[in-house]
């Protein structure tokens, strides 16, 4: 291409009218700048966008966003760009809005808990920020260290310790919200609940379709005095997937319980030796806070659980270095099993938590019927699976198969009660599994519900919710039984 | 009125098409069989329906929604008719659809620990129904007895435990709700969160605006093998207030944190003789919960915030009886402050809980300003203050004068940060407060959700959300500092 052409806008009408508002170095057109924004943490979709815009003011959010609602020109709301499901992915003719620049913690309050920061500040950040009080913000995740608050708003992140302590929307007290025509709105309240209808809980989890989150005011917790982890290892998965259900069943509320099978425990111990069990079909870790008191009254009715569920070994990190090395092979699950295989495609679905064994049986099952390999690492508390399917993109065949297995394993999800999406959102890559979820009728009240907030769909059009047309082209191919039901990764 | 002309429906053809749809017995249309419909728990306000319908199912209910849509009938869903702000007040030209008869708890699992019931099941009917399985449903509003869970939906209820266990929205996990065009459809889902917008948090607190919730997945609780009650005296209101603040910014989330001031003390203890220290200024009731080395661990962190606070005096109930005792003041609060004057108006707003201390002085001033006793018996952990000013409404000018009182009250929750319904609802009552608490593209916002559900607004008109007509010429009208701001009584 030539580069000069490249470096041109090719709306430089619009490009001038928004430097205007927010500078000339706050307004990107040119090709090799652009690219970096070209995806988010699902980089099989790429999209180069019109240009990126960087406010650094919630009014000059207010005036970009005037501009383009004037001209019709769609937007992208971007924070740190590490979204799972592409809800970050430019459109050709749209701008995308990063939102790095509002970065900036605007004020803690010791006495109520509660701090309120922009949204382009680093979910890791506030706790730092608030640890000398002994607080911390309590979603968590794995992405914790690069990702912003305003992205978290908007996939409604959770993390391991959402089990105990619940995903965004339990976590945040109010939002700053722009509208697609400007308009700057309050949400929520610091108070408890808020009259009117809950434009907090539906803003939180709309993935950008809704409007522009620019301020947050967020809860944050005491840091609980102590900590401990019990590792359980199981010779049947099965059996592991029932011992979950019996520990929050028995009224016991882990800070964490997370779960690994033999393919993830192998990996994560060959890479980081972190003590796992090689030889265990699943391990369980299930972390307790609280006081002391709390953590060993809570610990001994776990052990009781696990040993009752058939656990074949159970081990308590007594202390903090022990803990540390427990945890530090689940937070290396995914790099770990990148290790053992060309390729991976993590799956995200839902499920009630008293149907994990059969679940994980079943997806045991499909692995040998698919001949793919499939690691499990997820947040079994929530019933959150993330299985792990491993393949090799260069042999021929092997994607589809693969995206074939995940479907499978997603109608598996909603065949038991789960959910198609538990915590990476919908994106451009579950909007066909979204077909399988929900009703049309459904469906179409999500559609009505955007176009009360964005009547011309301007807002992160094409993501988070299909169409009622594309659910039907889908249903009508869609062949239960073997036949590829529907392709995730097709364009949307 | 002629009884002939009162026994006729108003509108003959259409109770005859509601009849072959529910039956002869489902549809009432005789004026002295309506009389007890004519208002909710807020009995100011009073309105005979066009006509009561009763339907039994899903079926009838999609039914009777679809002849009333094709009709433009306006239509009202009350449940069992105790809520405090007015949602279920019926209109003279509607149908008033009454769930009563939809009242089976359809199904309990054990092993989920939820339960699916029909909307019109009391609230304590479920806790009743699966105390054999230790378990029990935790929102507890006062009316618990005769409450029903899908006015409980509509309204997101809380109660003396929503401080630890959430409001209504935090216990449910997936609603059926029959639209205004009569589409049946499912909001939520049995596995932790769901895709798409949160339409089941929309759906909690709607008051009837956004469709009719037919059926309720509720989350059941393990009953706690533990719980005590820690009663301390004050000689300050203001210190008390502080204390609960204290309490909670220690770490501790008591099961409830109730506080009473001097008139409802004396008031509570001349009707039930708990044993509470008349002679003090305010008291706290904290309970804590869990296995009993939790409940000793947080009492004795509990005593010494409270003592650190000023408390003259701090007694723990020990047994079950004593907790019952120190609890049955608190429960009889209410009828006890109407024994000691004509009549009284509760006020319901919600404070930050730093503010409570100064709030509380505030309102003390306000009521000597007024010259109006004012009792204070509310949720402190919440933040959530049910002033009762005492007048007597034989005197003339007092409903008035009062009535501006709670005007002042409010717009002193609004100024601190917050809201002007803790728990109550709007309903028609809290229709002009509304106006004072958002801003205008807000109260549009609602707008737009609202019409995104109930184009043609069929579903509980007038209710809940101010008009923005309404909310100008209040604010053409209204003038801070001592004239009267509005109105609450005044017709919506």
């Amino acid at each position: 291409m030539d580069s000069q052409a490249s470096n041109q806008s090719r709306n430089p009408e619009l490009a001038k009218a928004l430097r205007v508002i927010v500078g000339s170095d706050a307004v990107v057109t040119d090709e090799e700048a652009l690219r970096p924004f070209e995806c988010d943490g699902l980089t099989a979709y790429r999209e180069l966008p019109l240009m990126v815009v960087l406010p650094s003011t919630i009014e000059e959010v207010q005036r970009v966003m005037r501009t383009c609602a004037q001209q019709s020109v769609p937007v992208v709301t971007r924070g740190a760009g590490t979204g799972l499901s592409g809800g970050a992915l430019p459109l050709s003719d749209g701008v995308l809005l990063s939102l790095t620049r509002m970065n900036q913690i605007l004020d803690i309050n010791d006495s109520t808990h509660t701090a309120r920061v922009q949204p382009g500040v680093r979910n890791l950040a506030i706790s730092e920020a608030v640890q000398h009080l002994g607080l911390y913000y309590a979603p968590d995740p794995s992405s914790q260290i690069a990702c912003s608050i305003g992205g978290n708003v908007a996939e409604n992140s959770g993390g391991v310790h959402c089990l105990k302590y619940g995903l965004t929307v339990h976590n945040i007290l109010q939002l700053k919200v722009v509208t697609v025509d400007g308009e700057l709105i309050t949400v929520g309240s610091e108070a408890l609940d808020a009259p009117g209808y809950d434009l907090l809980a539906l803003m939180t989890g709309s993935e950008g379709m809704l409007g522009i989150v620019v301020e947050v005011l967020v809860k944050l917790l005491p840091i609980p005095p102590v900590a401990q982890v019990v590792m359980a290892a199981f010779d049947e998965v099965e059996r592991a997937g029932d011992a979950v259900a019996a520990i929050i069943g028995g009224g016991i509320l882990p800070a964490g319980l997370e779960m690994m099978d033999n393919y993830a425990i192998t990996a994560a111990e060959d890479f980081v030796h972190a003590g796992y069990p090689v030889d265990a079909a699943a391990i369980l870790l299930c972390e307790l806070d609280g006081t002391q008191d709390e953590v060993d009254s809570q610990i001994a009715k776990v052990e009781k659980i696990l040993t009752e569920y058939g656990a074949t070994d159970t081990q308590v990190a007594t202390d903090e270095q022990t803990r540390q090395r427990f945890w530090s092979g689940r937070k290396a699950a995914f790099p770990a099993v990148g290790r053992i295989s060309p390729d991976y495609y993590c799956i995200d679905g839902t499920i009630p938590r008293r149907e994990l064994g059969t679940v994980l049986t079943a997806i045991s099952s499909l692995s040998e019927e698919f001949g793919l390999r499939v690691a499990n690492v997820f947040h079994a508390g929530d019933g959150n699976l993330h299985p792990l399917i491993l393949y090799d993109a260069n042999k021929e065949g092997e994607l589809e198969k693969t995206e074939e297995l995940g479907n499978r394993i997603l109608e598996l999800c909603v065949e038991v009660g789960g959910t198609v999406t538990g915590e990476h959102g919908v994106g451009v890559e579950k909007l066909r599994p979204m077909c399988l979820q929900f009703e049309d009728p459904v469906i179409e009240q999500f559609h009505a519900v955007k176009a009360a907030w964005d009547p011309h769909s301007l807002l992160n059009p094409g993501k988070a919710v299909p169409t009622l047309a594309r659910c039907a082209e889908f249903g009508a191919m869609h062949v239960h039984q073997g036949n590829l039901p529907f392709s995730n990764l097709e364009r949307f």
